[in-house]
């Protein structure tokens, strides 16, 4: 513990501080930071260019090493990220609720920073960079934990976000990062709660599973998209398929893509035929026996229409109505995204309503469910728990509130 | 697990009807609920004083007994506070963040509620009615686990909460009582994320702390509050010793009354006497060596500015400034609740802004920290973290949200 220890009292330290820093030395804390990561591309793709010779060595997948690996373009990405949110609204210290009581007491609720996050992450290096950007902004202080798999990466943005923190006025200290990958530190961390306030994963499935079972820091759970798109009896079905090959192929891979496809009974036999011609040629696709009587497709089980597939592959269903498939989502939904296809407003009204998701769609494609879609300019991860914060995690969802009381003299009766 | 499993399954099953039930649903289910307690009142006290009996039996101290006994005038608190939830506004399906994205994406940001609340607590039988009224009008299922010494009492609560409810259009299902006062099932409990999305315990800190360790489901950390009331330099002393008696005096054993007074060296001489006069037959003074010189206290060890009293004890020190004040409450305090008595603006304002608390007073008792006072009509207990709520937890703070996405084919490019 002595190793996370240190780490949290240097951020306890200038917690403080940070929390009540104006606008105007954040914004010029991340200029600096910007024009340290220019300053220092040539170390950052040199550290960058070890990380990935030695993945090589472990014989990585190609999709991973894309994941890992900087170039230039990142580079310049990653310092447009930066301005980006040097742009946005700082969302500490403003209020919409304000009120007096009956004894005149005025009471404001200010949102205020969190204090302590601490963002545990899997491979891509940039995430080092958008993590720092956007808790200096929300006045938090953050400790980093990335994988090993980019620790020469991630060791030589923090030393840049140092440098560049350096020649501000914001103390070096507000960002630490954790250099030594043992991995016990990681559980040092997610019981860390005298320093860190708390904890975000960024990651697999088994990442996220190992920190909320873990933590006694509070978490936000972020990222599984088992997402879904049910096409009603009355959709256009022009639209429909349309946004079908959007959510599912637009990006496979990520978690707003979507992975089963629900079709309404009634008009399978109309629908089912245009699914297979617009996907047959890129993406695998699964469905019960009655479809197969359709279209060509392999048995699906039903730990495909659990899985969040992550890849080329659709599961597909037919259901009764709005009912069976919102019955559907609820059962094997990862409350991330979900979409409605119709032209009837009720069934719209009722799957609204009664799908349990951050985020849910009628007429459109699941992959909207993005901070910078959003307009929130960039996001922390998007949150597929009810708790503190739901779906994209943007810069409002990065701080508390705390009650300001005014009085003259007043006491309890 | 198999226990909280068919709870589980059984809160489940309903909580999709019961989160978009309407307004006059819920309303109406609260009224029988409250007829039903009438009904039962021979029934409820008759069991209740079996547990009385029992607890004196096991030579338990009168103050618990006081939190454990009902009579009629509880009864009728008890209905009352049913009465006052029906007047609430429903917190579910509202939304103060509408707009609409460049493509013509129309996005609102919606109320809903939680789903599946567990509350953990200890003695009290009101709090099994209280917060399962606040549970439903927040269109929450609810998972009541509470101490073994008031099992009868709860037992009878809960028929007749349910007997209330079979004369509804809600569901009895929405109140799931933990009638097995296996302390295993708590842990339990506090595993069964499939079922429960948020669990808050009420109670001391042993159990506190418990919940938070053990805990997979994400927790609302109420309760502790180690309050300070810091006298600046610049204050009106009338004001400053009014506010002290009150935060200290008006009822001790609760979490917003103040546990250490900090004075400013500057009116020690002055301000000091005072409180003794005012405060010594009644609360016994801790101090430092340096306040032993002014009036006549007992010497005060590090931990007696660390614990809550709840009791009849002040600690008092000797501060510099303000900001030593604010140094001293962020070291030792919970987060709970914190006053300045000052004249001077500019210390008022670093105070506010400074001082990490749910609730930071200027010139006014720490007392008012509470869900009537604050105007949220009731509360389900007071967060002293940051995630999710803070201060009071009213039905607003019982609700999550989601984004309702209306489209006409978007799709993202």
């Amino acid at each position: 513990m002595t190793y996370i220890k240190e780490k949290g009292i240097a951020l306890k330290n200038v917690e403080n501080e940070l929390s009540i820093a104006t606008t105007k030395d954040k914004n010029l804390a991340l200029k600096k930071v910007a024009e340290s990561i220019e300053k220092n591309r040539k170390e950052i793709l040199k550290a960058n260019n070890k990380d990935v010779e030695i993945a090589r060595k472990n014989n990585t997948n190609e999709a991973l090493i894309d994941r890992l690996m900087l170039d230039n373009d990142r580079i310049d990405g990653i310092i447009e990220g930066i301005n980006t949110v040097i742009k946005l609204q700082d969302p500490v210290w403003e209020s919409n609720e304000v009120w007096t009581i009956e004894n005149g007491l005025n009471i404001s609720k200010m949102t205020t920073p969190i204090g302590v996050l601490g963002i545990v992450y899997e491979s891509r290096p940039n995430v080092t960079v958008d993590a720092f950007s956007l808790a200096l902004k929300s006045g938090n202080c953050i400790i980093l934990r990335g994988s090993s798999s980019a620790i020469n990466s991630n060791i030589e943005l923090v030393r840049s976000i140092k440098e560049g923190l350096k020649n501000s006025n914001i103390s070096e200290e507000a960002v630490q990062f954790i250099e030594d990958t043992n991995r016990d530190l990681v559980l040092d961390m997610l019981k860390a709660s005298e320093y860190i306030d708390l904890i975000i994963p960024r990651g697999g499935k088994g990442l996220i599973q190992f920190v909320i079972e873990n933590s006694t820091v509070p978490t936000l759970q972020t990222g599984e998209g088992n997402c879904h798109l049910f096409v009603d009896e009355s959709a256009k079905l022009d639209n429909a398929l349309d946004i079908l090959v959007n959510a599912k192929t637009q990006r496979l891979g990520v978690c707003n893509a979507c992975e089963t496809l629900l079709v309404h009974e009634k008009i399978k036999e109309q629908f089912l035929p245009e699914v297979y011609k617009a996907l047959k040629d890129k993406i695998e696709l699964r469905g019960s026996l009655d479809i197969k009587e359709i279209i060509n497709v392999n048995v699906a089980k039903e730990e495909d229409y659990q899985n969040e597939f992550l890849d080329a592959i659709l599961a597909i269903k037919i259901v009764n109505d709005v009912d069976e498939a919102i019955e559907h989502i609820n059962k094997y939904g990862t409350k991330h995204s979900e979409s409605i296809i119709t032209e009837n407003l009720s069934n719209a009204n009722k799957f609204q309503r009664k799908v349990d998701a951050s985020t849910v769609y009628v007429n459109a494609s699941t992959r909207f469910t993005d901070g910078s879609e959003f307009g929130f300019g960039a996001e922390m991860g998007i949150s597929t728990q009810k708790i503190h914060a739901r779906g994209p995690i943007g810069l409002k969802q990065l701080v508390t509130y705390k009650y300001l009381v005014m009085g003259e003299g007043q006491i309890r009766k």
